[in-house]
């Protein structure tokens, strides 16, 4: 069965949710992204099978500390979810956008790993990318969504919807000395 | 490959950690663990096949919201690690201590669900449940371990070593309305 949902972000940016639920593979087109005279061609998918190289460069240019691509590989292989927002241009395909999150499956799930390109941030992805992982988590009836952010975010994911220490609630980090 | 290590969470409490590598079942005698003339045994193991009567039971005695049993299966099946700490009694096993984490397998890990029977509360036991959540997960190379902390246990997290808010980072949670 396929379906299709619409929704917006912002004002120049239309999302058209093409939803097979019979397959893994679910993409997302996002149509009239930068108001101009043709469209561009963003759609983004959950296939865990992500080029590497492409995430790293991704994160390479946020600024991100290399990691090895063996543990990254590991990573993405024990997900629960991964979503990459990819850009067509003259039929090459970039990867501009990504999220991971882990999960019981049940409960709970985090959400790590969140990065959009730098050239095509202000634009509503970041947003739609973070409505989109909550929704599927939500399919899988997951209530309870978390992530840690950096300060600089903070404002973003609490204009999504998200809450700082509710209740007292704190996240905690354990590192190896 | 059978290796013994002994540590000490308190001077009343001696663990006797047995492991076997290359057994998913693993196992951790504690001795001596209330001061009187017989010794009680409770040990620990990482066996996912628990008794999801007895986890309700043990969570109940903590005042947890009760949970449909058939979304605690698949959390626990979909946890990278499970820690039961259980006490036998006229050869009868109680359990009387769990926790959990889901992982990537890579870089992060995220616990939840920790909980030690109220009867046994105050003797080291919760101590040595997240000293070995932490052993197991940096035998698998993790480095990021965050866990959600309720106001009232904040402290105790931060003598096992967790910190809040590194760097300015903060937990945060999306609920459905």
């Amino acid at each position: 069965m396929t379906f299709w949902n619409f929704f917006f972000t912002n004002k120049n940016t239309k999302i058209i949710h093409k939803k097979n639920k019979n397959s893994e593979k679910q993409q997302i087109f996002i149509e009239n992204l930068i108001k101009n005279d043709k469209n561009i061609n963003i759609y983004y998918s959950t296939n865990k099978n992500i080029n590497l190289n492409d995430l790293e460069k991704l994160c390479d240019a946020v600024g991100w500390v290399k990691r090895p691509l063996k543990k990254v590989k590991i990573a993405i292989e024990n997900s629960f979810l991964i979503i990459s927002i990819f850009y067509y241009n003259e039929n090459k395909k970039n990867l501009i956008g990504f999220a991971r999150a882990t999960s019981d499956e049940s409960f709970n799930a985090t959400i790590w790993d969140v990065v959009i390109d730098p050239q095509f941030q202000g634009k509503g992805l970041g947003k739609a990318l973070m409505k989109e992982t909550i929704k599927e988590l939500r399919y899988h009836d997951i209530s309870t969504i978390t992530l840690f952010a950096d300060p600089e975010v903070i404002k973003f994911y609490k204009r999504i919807g998200f809450i700082t220490d509710p209740d007292g609630v704190k996240g905690m980090f354990w590192y190896p000395i």
